[in-house]
């Protein structure tokens, strides 16, 4: 398949690039690298100074023989898009290519406003430019479990049948986000369904989990290959973040009760995912939508599980309650139905001690670049 | 009370404006015209040549002796609202400003994109000059009855109670809009619904059906008072649209099988709707929600009812179906309850044959004006 990666420098970007190339795909990733600009302006850098998109496209031709073309521009500007779409004709595009943090998002109006016009502009100029230029071009969109907060009923995969005063009708599942990042694609999912039904558009939409991990076939080639690892505030999330604290030796830092329990996945699996979305694309005039995540844990858990992990490599970990500086509840109903990939044939990795001792023995490789300022709350919650 | 009205220069804008000072408040109108320059645009003139926002000020003063202050200038320049806000310190501000026409946010990629960037832009950097210098501002917001679509179930006032596996909550009623216009005001209830729950907004959000009518207590003052009446298949709704073919003696053009059901309501009615709304604010981290009609119709029973209106001032009316140029149901289930402003007081005033014979009578007067070429559909859905 000819495959568009939008995004192809971000975390998951890099390794799907290399993955799908991997797989004898002709990829052409994309980016601005618009998260590295604003890592550099909020002091988040990434604890293994990664080389640029073009550089690390050229390592991996040089270590694996295959080509990841590689185009860098805005996606927000219409005429940039509309050539790729035209030149490369591809039958996938892969969108990640969105403003990612919730921090940020929340940071102020200057912040807030960048997220909420880059995330709908580049969504916006991808339908056209694949309506315009290429309209059976499967686009799969990279969304968030986050889209659907924490209802309290049983989260559905994207839709939900909805039986009221004796009449039945069919619903995207409500959505509520808990921050304006994940509120842009709760707008991106609203804005592709109704160009998916008006236009016939071929949309897969991937409810994701946060996702964990270092390890794929291909970044396992060099650590040059390696995608980000961001462990602050305002990029890491809270795996990252948990990993780091017990490598500096600072307290686990769980936000209030810690019951906040989310849907997770291990990066080899968000690999697979995307390779079942392509390989099972939607039809004209359909919008699939899958929950992608394997396993649910609190916060707690998870600090639980880093700290038995530290142990078993000789680290002492110590676990701490700060402030919650997000708006979220702390303890909640939480069960979302994830059996579409899974019946795709996703076969999941857990996360298991072992996966998180190996992610920590590379984040002790890097020690000396922690900065223990940046793994501290400095984005409050309005 | 101190009131900002935003898209002061609109149709429901230029009434409510005047209606608000009539009734002693302290009003400022705040426009770029962007409707005017559409209509130039778009060969899509209003029927009667309006006077701007500022000469229709000052004509109101000079007949009624009440100030409508006008502010004109682009909402989308956040310094520009903020300093609205900040100078005014409003007690409520009432947010009309949007692109509002479906066929024209359909035109093509430069007018969807402007749509989406124009809307969601306004309504956010109103949030955000809101939150940052007078939080406790309430926002009554203009939606709309087409946020919802046309589901299978009663449309309830835009909350849902879903009880599901045995467990319930209660959400945002489910969207899915017709028209990239209305899917805009779909994005704006979201992103309203996320800074109301997470910074404490005050928001009423009304879900209007399409209004019809030129009288108001201040309208009837003199005609060049009276709102825009577009009659054009760009800003002209279908009440509009069949009155004007009427006078015109081409037959009244109803789109497909005329079995589309939608919530109408008189301008009388909105001006109600919005004294109601400001006399009865959201409290701090609530979103109001009322449906804002008062009676239901097909556009058959749309036809007819112009139809019977023009031969009681002797004008014979045919009725024609033509090619649907819309992707929408044309028969479906229509149910939206619309107890919440009858609740608060709200006094209907029905389309009678009177009613729509007086609207008549103001065509007739600019009947040279009719351009015939304007009332057929120029623009397709997909």
């Amino acid at each position: 398949m000819k495959i568009l990666i939008l995004g192809g420098d971000g975390y998951l970007g890099w390794p799907t690039s290399m993955d799908l190339a991997a797989k004898g795909h002709d990829v052409v990733s994309v980016d601005n690298y618009s998260r590295r600009t604003i890592a550099m302006q909020t002091s988040s850098e990434a604890l293994i100074n990664m080389p640029n998109l073009e550089e690390r496209a050229k390592l991996f031709k040089d270590l694996s023989g295959k080509e990841i073309k590689v185009s860098i521009g805005d996606l927000r500007d219409f005429s940039f898009i509309e050539n790729l779409i035209k030149d490369n004709a591809p039958d996938a595009v892969i969108h990640y290519a969105e403003q990612p943090s919730a921090p940020y998002s929340l940071r102020g109006y200057e912040e807030a406003h960048f997220t909420l016009k880059n995330n709908l502009e580049v969504t916006h100029n991808l339908i056209w430019a694949v309506l315009k230029n290429k309209p059976d071009c499967h686009i799969v969109k990279l969304g968030t479990m986050g889209e659907y907060g924490c209802p309290n009923i049983d989260i559905e995969e994207g839709w939900i049948e909805i039986d009221h005063k004796g009449r039945k009708d069919k619903f995207l599942f409500p959505r509520a986000a808990g921050s304006l990042y994940h509120t842009t694609k709760v707008l991106d999912t609203d804005l592709l369904w109704f160009y998916v039904r008006t236009y016939n558009l071929r949309v897969t939409d991937l409810m994701q989990g946060p996702v964990y991990g270092l390890s794929t076939k291909e970044t396992d080639l060099d650590e040059r290959l390696l995608p980000n690892f961001h462990y602050d505030d305002i990029f890491g999330t809270v795996v990252n973040r948990f990993l780091v604290q017990a490598v500096a030796g600072v307290p686990l830092t769980v936000y209030g009760k810690g019951g906040q329990v989310r849907g997770y996945l291990n990066l080899k699996d968000t690999l697979q995912c995307i390779d079942l979305a392509l390989n099972n694309p939607a039809e004209k005039r359909e919008l699939k939508i899958y929950n992608q995540l394997t396993e649910t844990f609190s916060v707690n858990e998870l600090a639980d599980k880093v700290k038995q992990a530290g142990e078993k490599i000789g680290i002492n970990v110590k676990i701490k309650s700060i402030p919650n500086p997000r708006k979220e509840p702390e303890e909640h109903y939480y069960n979302p139905i994830h059996t579409g990939l899974q019946k795709l044939g996703l076969d999941p990795h857990y996360m298991t001690l072992e996966r998180l001792a190996e992610m920590m023995k590379v984040v002790v490789k890097h020690k000396d670049r922690i900065d223990s300022s940046k793994i501290f709350p400095r984005v409050k919650w309005s």
